[in-house]
């Protein structure tokens, strides 16, 4: 009988599995609704459900699953919150192992994950060391060190997108504070300042409802005011990116998310900023783009089980 | 015959060494001068030979070196840039290893070994992750994670002086940028603050000299101007030990160097500045004052070969 890998990404609308074989080949992908209800108490039982239904369509035997999880994990599987899925405090290693029979279970962050899984298999392969930076809705950051998942002592590690990059900020970030990196460099970020600031003679002003890829679009078009606000993205990221390397000095920043579409131009711009803020003698990182898309996090959860 | 164990830290004008028990109890501790000539050449033949002397002295067995440089070292124990001693790059673990016939010999950072140092013996024991912030001439860090130090690709993990954190400064920094951390978080930066805009209601007005301490003693007298300085310092680092602690999120700061000396007033205030500027789930760190001084170094080098 083969013997099969499961990756399990949780979100807050799907779970994302995938079949993967005992070499780590991607085999077949799918996902299954996120069911938050009675504390998210189904969501282990689900996905239990769905493993054991593709281990008897493969008449195969599964030899490790890995989880990731939107929430701070510690190392021994436990996760302290996920308000996205309601989940309380409990140790899903043990939980899952108790549902599935199966002891090989990994449990990480799904931040840390995707990192991992870039770093495997992705925009980060060939490096040791790397910061995944994701720009969509907001900003959230993977740290692999020496092929490893930094996570922190309250899973906190990472969490760049609040990261503080202008204290005269009068605007609040959902996370309560001001300045928040996540409230320029991201989808959202690139949105309201596009707005905040909008002119006549822009292209975009003549659209009824802005998008991040509106203003992008605006800026490989030659629009001087789209190129303003990139700029302006691209200055805080660059600028924060050098604090990160300051701090955890990483062989490479693999950029992804939905903004990360923009491809060479953003990491252009990126690397243009960073290098402007960064001390000399770090002056020389690596930037690349994600390539793994939505599938990272499947692959980075495989990979801590493997 | 007794086994012992050497600490070194290697300055830029003298070396701290130490003796140490096969339990780590420093039992003696003296210097020797830096000789930085031809390349700083001779400094691995000195520390051999005071170890040689020290060993005769005791009658014992060198059963462990460790060794702190004041610059990026590789894992494997090689050094890539030691400007203040003159060094190229080599691999001093080997080289001192040839010279002393002494095979278990371990090399860092200073800043990181002295990190290592206070989570073994000093401010940081009870803890697994902290972050040591030492206020000096610059400021430094030493970064530990899980126990063990955190260096980065190039040895630049931990570089937390050069951190931009106000990008409207004008006075340039030692390294070339503007803004650093240590232009303002540093006793030189509050020395420079103090003087840029004295006032003559302030007690330092009527020194010829001011020194950090002076600005500080103010502080603790009751002059107006001085914590108004102390609070911009305090301001500044507070914020970028926020942005620290949301890249790796410790459980908690050390701060050492000489501005330390201020004692919990300085803990308090800076403890204040990172609350109102670290996003609130990672809001409850410790803070704790340095303990070993200048023997942090020796300290955390044995403890890398212990």
């Amino acid at each position: 009988m083969d013997k099969y890998y499961i990756g399990v990404d949780i979100g807050g609308t799907s779970i994302k599995m995938g079949l993967f074989s005992h070499i780590g080949e991607l085999l077949e992908k799918w996902e299954i609704p996120t069911n938050k209800e009675d504390e998210g108490s189904h969501i282990l039982t689900d996905i239990a459900a769905s493993i054991e239904d593709k281990r008897v369509e493969k008449d195969g035997n599964i030899i490790g699953i890995g989880i990731g999880v939107p929430g701070p994990v510690t190392d021994d599987g436990t996760v302290l919150k996920c308000v996205n899925i309601n989940w309380p405090v409990f140790n899903v290693k043990k939980k899952l192992s108790d549902i599935t029979g199966i002891g090989n279970i990994g449990v990480g962050n799904d931040a840390s994950i995707a990192a991992l899984g870039e770093v495997w298999k992705g925009g980060g392969r060939g490096f040791d060391s790397i910061v995944l930076v994701t720009l969509g809705t907001g900003v959230g950051g993977g740290i692999i060190i020496g092929g490893k998942m930094l996570t922190g002592v309250r899973g906190g590690a990472g969490e760049i997108g609040h990261i503080t990059v202008n204290p005269h900020e009068t605007a609040t970030c959902g996370c309560g504070r001001k300045g928040c990196l996540e409230q320029y460099s991201s989808a959202t970020g690139i949105v309201r300042m596009a707005k905040e600031g909008m002119r006549e003679d822009s292209c975009l002003s003549k659209l009824d409802e802005i998008t991040a890829k509106d203003v992008l679009d605006g800026v490989k078009a030659g629009d001087r005011y789209c190129d303003e606000v990139f700029d302006k993205f691209a200055s805080y990221l660059g600028g924060a990116l050098a604090t990160i390397a300051q701090v955890v000095d990483p062989e490479a920043f693999v950029i992804g998310g939905g903004v990360s579409k923009a491809g060479d131009m953003l990491l252009e711009r990126i690397e243009k900023y960073y290098r402007e803020s960064v001390m000399p003698a770090l002056s020389d990182k690596e930037f690349a783009l994600a390539q793994l898309g939505n599938d990272a996090g499947i692959y980075g959860a495989v990979r801590m089980v493997l």
